[in-house]
This record gives C-alpha cells, structure tokens and sequence, in this order.
C-alpha cells in the first residue's frame, strides 16, 4: 500500500518521488563536477543529487579561496549509517580546505520535539561528535556548538543570537506559513535560529562575508529557502549554496529513524546485531522462491543491502555493477547478498568502532 | 476633540482613563507601603499607583533579602523629564538594596520601529545613561546592557538567549495576539526577548530564583502579563512583581514623546528653552481671561506646569498644596505658575547638567 506522501522538515513519510521534489522545491540537478568530486562515492554515485548555486562553491575551490561548509545535527538516539552521509561531506569538503561549522539543534530539538536540553548534548557528545571524529572529521578549521550555547567568546556569542533577533524583522508570518505549513511560536524561533546558523559564519566576528555551502537532506530544503529569502533582503552576505542528497532507506523501507530500533543499524551495533538485523528486517528485492528468483531475478534498486552497498559499503565501481546484473540475472541470491553486505558493514564497523574508542578522548578539541 | 483611546506598549493615544485601565489590565491599587516609600514623591503623590505581587517585594526589603529591579529604556532622541520617573525609582530600589538590571531594548527598537542598532546605541550612551548616573545611580549591583550584546561574559551571554528561544515553546500564537493584537514575527521575537529580559535575572548564571521587580508605564503592561503568563509554565521562576505609573504629560497634554521636541523638557535643555517651552507650549487650566480666572479660578489637574511640580520640581507638600489651592481660586495666575515652574525646572537643570558633565566619563563602570 502506497501511503501519502508528506515531506516537511519534521516528518518525512510515504515514498519520495525525488524528480517531483526537484521540480516543486525549485532546486536543480547537479551535474558536471570536477573531478575531485567524482573521486567520492557519494557524487559519483548521484546519491548527492541536487543543488542550489554550487557554481560558487565551486569557483572559490578552483580558486582555492576559503569557504564554509555549514550544517546542523538533531540530537535524536543512537549515530546510525544514515547519519554517515553528512560526516562524510564534512570530511570531503573539510580536505577541500572548508571551514566547517556544525550546530547540535538542541534548541530545535527543545521547540520542536520537546527534547530536553541536557538530554540533547549527552546524545550530541556520547553519540554523533564522537562518531564525526572517528569518521575522518579534524579539529582543524572546524567548529561544533550547541544552538543553546553558541560560544565561549561573548562577542561571537552576542553576534550569533543577534542576528537571529535581527533577521525577525525581515520575514512575514506568511512566509514562514507558506514554507513550513503549521507553525508555532517555538518552530518560529528554531527557524530563525537556523537561518542565523545558516548565515552567522558571514558575520565580522566569525569569517565575515564568504560563500557558505549547506548540505542537506532533501527535507530539510524549507529552512534554506527561508534562509535564502531573508538573506536577500539582509546586506553583507553572500547567498548561500546547499546540495540535496537522497534518504537512507530503513531497514524495512521508508527513512531510517533513530526512534525505530529495527530501522537502523548502529555504528556502535556488535557483528551479531547487524548480522541479525540484515538478515530479519533488510528488505529484500529477491522473489518468493528460490527458483522464481533464479528464473525471472531479483530488483536491487528496492533491495536495502544493496543500497547500503552503493551508499557505503562497496566502494568499487566494478564490483557493485557485477553484483547489480548479478542479482537482477537471478545468479546471485538474496541469502548471499545478505552475506556479502554483513561481512562489508562488519569490517567496515570493526575499523571505525576501534576508531569511535579513542575519538571520545578527543572531543573537547571540537568545541567553540 | 476626545480622541479614541488606544494604549499598547508602541502607541498611547487619546485620553487614559487610568482607573478603567487598572479593571481591564486586572492589575491593583497601591497602597497601604511601608514608610520609607511614602518619603518618595511618586509614591506619597499616587504618580507610581498600581502593582501586581508588591508584596513579595515589600516581603523582601522587611527580611533584608535580596532582590532585582528590572528595567529597560527603549533609545529614542534626547532623555527628557518624562524618562525622570524610571530613573528616580532606579535610584530610589538601588538605595533599599536592589540589584538594578537595565535593558536598553535596542532589538526591540530595530523590530518594532525599524531603528538602527548603532543610532540606538548611540542615544543610550549619550542620552538616557550619563543622564541615569547625574540622577544618582551607582554602579555597584548595577548592569546596563543592550539586548544586542548581553554581557562580555560568554556564560551570561548563551544563557539570557537560550532562555528567549527557551520561553518560545511556552506560548501560543493566540497569545501573542491577545496580549498585543497586532503581531508581526519581529515583534514577537521582541516579546521573547523583554520575557527574557525580566525572567534571566534568576537564571542560575545571573543571581539565582530571586524576587524581581518590574516598574513601568502601564502601557507597558502587557509585556508583563505575558513574561508572567509564560513564566508559570516553566520551572525555576518566582513570579514577577510590578508597579505602574502615570503618564507624563507632554507640554500640550497627552503623552511626552520623544519624537516632538515641543513635547517635552530635555534635561540637557538650557535655560532660556526650558523659558520658551513652558511659556509657549506648557497647557495651561488657567482661563481664557485674567478677570475670569480670577473670579472662577484656574484648573490644576490640566495644567501642565502644576503637574510637573507635583512630579518633579516641587517636593514640598505643603508648598504644592497652597499652589493648588491659589491656581483653584484664581489668586495665582497662570503667568505666576508658569513663572514658578520655570525657576523650579532651571533650577534642578542647572545642577544636574554640572553632573552629567561627570557622568559621561564614568559610563564604562556600569556596563556588563
């Protein structure tokens, strides 16, 4: 049963019609890269689909001028692969020479969700900071905060929430109704705080003017053309640029949640969880029977591990095609794609959890 | 001509029916104080004439407790003898032991009247606060800050803005409107940001859960209603207390605003100003000839001059009681009035302008 679709930022439901999406939020397709960016799995592999005004981001690289790479994390259960997409940028564009700048939402979190403030930051750094640092991400050139504490420098600080005060008198109820939907006094304030996050980077006292580049979820295009609009409208800053990529699928379909348990797999889950994980609740492309699938194939582009396999975990280009024409032939059963991506996010996770072990000691290096 | 009466925190117009505005605001009559207030003029005179929750407040000051008055200045052209009455009870709590919190509401200024953050910056240091310190305040337990830059200290800082965000998802669209009427996302987040500025007080990075006093005009009073509405929602407040005071008339009636200069007495104002204002503009409940006034008599409860007397100028009871009575009979004339008024106003000028030459330089000790 095909459910309805909704996308907004706080709930994402029903199945993604991304070429809709595209044409509805207004965004474009992103194409011709350089090739540094074809050198990354998620680029070559068009899992980062979209953008808008990438062209600048891509000028100041060829220039090798700074830029800021900007982006937010909802502090929300345990660190799971599908959070691996945007740790990954940070540490692409950061080798680019990006500043990085990342927001824990726990005020968002608070307004949004009800989320304690405490329970936010014990997540933000048992869980996702951690997993960042052991995912490749340097303190160099890279700042985390929490939207609740955004510095110990009082100038920066003052600055930060200034500007969302400051940015109040440049947009309308309507416009935050139009691009949200429902609204409230809380979700008004967490979208100001985001396009303040957005655009503070730009500010005297953190880069001043500098072309800023947000990667997102496709859902999370509402709080960019919010921020996109004040910032017209608001003088001294360039006008940001953001990329689109596509959602983790759960386990069993639809977008992997850190409320739901069997959606995910963890980076901190042991071989045997993920072992039974794949093999209860992955869900298969494969036919009914054994011969059916040998006869007519199986479809790997709703097979979960096999999406797994082309967002993570098989890096060679080669390899994955054969399993593709193998799998779709019927040659390759789905017992044995099952295995073969086990034994792939098991190694993967045996290097990064010895990783994760030293990253907690590091922390304290991340925070501004 | 009566014009409609309309009292919002941004527009006072038309005539206040004070007794009226105590029944719809829901707020009470002062009365029955402890001595040392009645040897206040603006409060022996009613001028300060209603309150809610003063008793938690007199409570404090009998226990010899500690406790915070609240209040801000919204930086709009030259401090004139209308902003006297704030200043005196700064001066006046600060003297009982209060901690004196100032907020000079430059956000709000930019928000609600599209005022710069600089031009606002620019009249609180060289309008309404050297004028504070030739009135007498002192900079110990004193912190003037502007909502642009909370404190230099970076604890302080994170905290009174995490707390306007905080405060956000306790309140409802419905509320704003009732409270305010017309809304506008700017003004709202200028609401947020006065319930901050009257609740962070007894944030822990600030004093603590402590009484706080709020003095204001009663038009401000729906700021109160709303920080105290909000402020039963969320753990760790004791409620606010506050007073309310009269209007100051304008030279011709109606509200002293700063942005007629024939409205108002500037304290920087020179003699011969002070001379041509109230003879030229000060309305006058003499009558229309001198015989008539002299046998009906003249009317003290308009008359401009005899009300800045009565706030102000004349501190003598006995003194302003036979003035009242000579203006009522017809034996003092208006010219007499007016006269008098004049030597009482240059007289306090002149002495407080040789202080305020000396306040300027001692500005920095009151800023956090």
């Amino acid at each position: 049963m095909r459910k309805e679709n909704k996308i907004t930022p706080w709930e994402v439901s029903g199945e993604v019609d991304y070429e809709k999406l595209i044409k509805d939020f207004g965004v474009s397709h992103l194409k011709e890269l350089p090739r540094v960016f074809d050198e990354n799995v998620l680029f070559r592999r068009k899992i980062i689909f979209a953008h808008r005004d990438i062209q600048r981001i891509l000028e100041t690289i060829r220039a090798k001028k700074p830029f800021v790479m900007m982006t937010g994390l909802m502090p929300s259960g345990k660190f799971h692969i599908g959070h691996m997409i945007l740790a990954q940028q940070m540490v692409f564009y950061q080798k680019l020479g990006a500043r990085i700048y990342i927001a824990v939402a726990d005020l968002e979190a608070y307004n949004a969700r009800g989320q304690s403030l405490e329970e936010s930051r014990k997540i933000a750094l048992e869980e996702y900071i951690p997993n960042y640092i052991a995912l490749g991400l340097k303190p160099i050139n890279c700042e985390i905060y929490f939207q609740s504490e955004r510095s110990k420098d009082f100038k920066k600080a003052n600055a930060y929430y200034r500007l969302q005060n400051v940015l109040a008198r440049h947009v309308t109820f309507n416009e935050f109704k139009a691009v949200y939907g429902d609204i409230n006094p809380g979700k008004m304030l967490s979208a100001l705080l985001q396009a303040s996050d957005m655009l503070h980077p730009q500010l005297r006292e953190f880069e001043g003017q500098i072309p800023v580049l947000v990667p997102v979820g496709i859902d999370q295009d509402p709080h960019l053309r919010l921020a996109r609009d004040i910032s017209k409208r608001v003088k001294g800053f360039t006008q940001l640029s953001s990329t689109y990529h596509l959602f983790v699928s759960g386990l069993g379909g639809g977008k992997m949640s850190s409320s739901d348990i069997n959606s995910y797999i963890a980076l901190t889950d042991s071989e045997k969880e993920v072992e039974r994980k794949i093999k209860k609740y992955a869900f298969s492309g494969g036919r009914a029977t054994l011969k059916e699938h040998q006869e007519k194939g199986g479809n790997p582009d709703v097979d979960v591990s096999f999406q797994y396999l082309k967002f993570f975990f098989e890096p060679d280009d080669e390899k994955l095609q054969k399993i593709y024409q193998d799998y779709k032939s019927g040659k390759l059963l789905t017992g044995q794609l099952k295995e073969y991506t086990i034994k792939k996010i098991n190694s993967f996770l045996k290097k990064h959890q010895k990783n994760l072990g030293k990253a907690k000691k590091k922390i304290k290096r991340y925070l501004r």
